[in-house]
């Protein structure tokens, strides 16, 4: 079988390897394809060489069928769809008080394990959901990344005929901003670079370049006033962080998606005065998999425009190298079918 | 009658005036007692000079007797026992969206309106709330302040068996703690000075020193590691900044009493990380009134306690003098009552 390895240093290898017999309680999936997700960028340009297990296969968003049951496991055929929820809970403890996503000791298979950037790959039977033998499999690969949008928008509270505004039209800030809509809302993105910003039109998305509009005129034009009901920050810059607390309205909810590395300036006063909420959101549960999987399936939003490349497993130091030099691009797939 | 007025430049005035009838929608109360708010302390030190019409009657946390009725007026009879919610929202908008406390245009009286440190005070009669006849008006007069607090633990969602903690106990923090502990909780003050320190123990709380006692430790030994379900910053300084995201567990929720006027680093990560809340918190609505007033009613917690001075109203410069020189003491009342 054909597996990649990340080795540190940028440097992916690419080899045959004997396939491995799926130990009891796993199975052992043919992937299909496997997404890119900015955390394998970071985890290629070395940020994250203290917690991955070098030299290690990484790669988390996926697609794939079932190609052997291991020992014990029930519910599952080979031959059946599926994808991976990369949780591995294993270690929750009671103080965890049952949010297990997001549990102590949670390990994130693909960084903290061994991952699906590979022909075949072995995974606890927990981790997976089944698909209907019609979904499209390039499509399937974006269940994860559209996970955490349908958690994040899910935390939210959105409701239809509410407001809301997405900071960041990155893969995950346009996912945000579909399921968002799609809830019934009305729905802007702000977003710096023009090729996103017509990404998102090109997704019937209502668009923004807060460097060329005033985003908060713009917003309370729309509003008669109200602003955002509710704001996602899914852009991970202090401009982001200073507009979320100007541009949500009174009782706002504001979802922090991003991932700030280190402590950053934000305005409290704002969070008193207008009673605003903030909402840390971290990858997501079950029914967010449930959720974004019926939306796959149903396929009535243009997910496929999401997807702006799909290249053969054995180009992934291409591929990574690519993205780098590329900011323009959205969602690239991976083909790991020989 | 009696009357006072903020002149600026930390100066009272004293002075005699003629009574004036209530105007139409108005009722004259016969003001009992007034407390010193942190607010009003501000105001003496200048800070709020630009938004107070000086010279100006202050005044805020009052209980009283209804002594005359203004035109229109029903529901009230000369000699009930009331209470004044100092929101005037009458420029309230659809922007508001119904969040009328925190409306855009919000009025409080007593800073952007005459105040209640004065004999009589005329307001208008949809700020009122009524007393029963046995009610203490000492006690009483603390109701502004508690309705702080019962709107807090409120919007937390804090449950019985839950664990909060407390950060800062002056007059706030520990009318939050109170009124944690009246809800089932288990509930932890982090307070620096030891008086206070020493006046929540008096009030039956658990108070630590984070200057002596690891806190994080502290309240991981109390919850088996849950650490916070609910976390209250009402310290108002960098350092509960920082610890408000380290003492809460998973999906704590922090409550934001505390108004930090600029910008101040926060862990976001963390927010991310453990799917954190923070929730802003400002005044109080209607039936947080009507729970304090429940509270202050049923007087089976020690709030007596939190009253360390009351001064004849005549003393008031020398009042806020003292306030300035001892932060130790903890509310103190004026008694407007000739
Ligand atoms: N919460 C979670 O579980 C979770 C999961 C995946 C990703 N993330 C985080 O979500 C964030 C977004 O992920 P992504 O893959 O879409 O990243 P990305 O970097 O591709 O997207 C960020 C976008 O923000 C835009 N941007 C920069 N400055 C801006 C500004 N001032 N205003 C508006 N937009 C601006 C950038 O042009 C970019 O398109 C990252 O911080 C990532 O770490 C979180
Ligand atoms: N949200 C609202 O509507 C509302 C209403 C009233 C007051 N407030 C605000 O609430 C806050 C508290 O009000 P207050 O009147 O009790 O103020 P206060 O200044 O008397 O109390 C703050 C307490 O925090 C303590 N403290 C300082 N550093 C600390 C630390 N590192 N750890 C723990 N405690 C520490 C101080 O010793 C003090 O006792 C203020 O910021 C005030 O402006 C908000
Ligand atoms: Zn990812
Ligand atoms: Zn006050």
């Amino acid at each position: 079988m054909l597996a990649t390895q990340y080795e540190g240093n940028k440097t992916f290898t690419v080899f045959e390897k004997e396939i491995e017999a799926p130990a009891a309680g796993e199975v052992r999936i043919k992937v299909a394809y496997v997404g890119v997700c900015g955390t394998d960028v970071h985890i290629y340009h070395g940020m994250m060489d203290k917690r991955v297990n070098i030299p290690e296969t990484i790669g988390h968003e996926m697609s794939g069928v079932i190609d052997a049951l291991g020992d014990g496991v029930t519910g599952y055929e080979v031959g059946d769809k599926v994808v991976v929820r990369p949780l591995d809970d294993r270690l929750a403890q009671p103080s965890d008080k049952g949010f297990n996503h997001v549990c102590e000791k949670l390990k994130f298979i693909g960084i903290d394990s061994p991952g699906a950037m590979q022909e075949y790959w072995n995974v606890p039977a927990f981790t997976l959901h089944k698909l209907k033998a019609e979904t499209d499999l390039k499509l399937a690969a974006l269940i994860e990344p559209l996970s955490v949008a349908t958690h994040d928008v899910r935390m939210s509270g959105l409701k239809a005929g509410e407001t809301a505004v997405v900071l960041g039209g990155g893969p995950i800030g346009l996912l945000v901003a579909m399921v968002a809509k799609e809830t019934g809302a009305d729905v802007i993105v702000s977003e710096v670079n023009e090729t996103r910003i017509a990404k998102a039109k090109e997704l019937g998305l209502d668009a923004v370049n807060p460097i060329k509009v005033d985003l908060i005129d713009y917003v309370r034009n729309k509003t008669e006033n109200r602003l955002a009901d509710v704001v996602f920050e899914v852009a991970g810059v202090q401009p982001a962080l200073d507009t979320m607390t100007e541009v949500a309205g009174i009782r706002g909810r504001i979802v922090m998606v991003a991932i700030h590395g280190e402590k950053k300036p934000v305005d409290l006063f704002k969070f008193f005065w207008k009673e605003l909420k903030l909402i840390g959101a971290r990858v997501y549960e079950k029914e967010d998999y449930e959720k974004s999987i019926a939306l796959i399936t149903a396929n009535e939003i243009p997910f496929e425009k999401m997807i702006t490349d799909v290249q053969p497993l054995s180009n992934i130091q291409q591929v990574f190298g690519n993205i780098d030099s590329n900011p323009d691009g959205m969602k690239v797939l991976m083909d790991c079918q020989q």
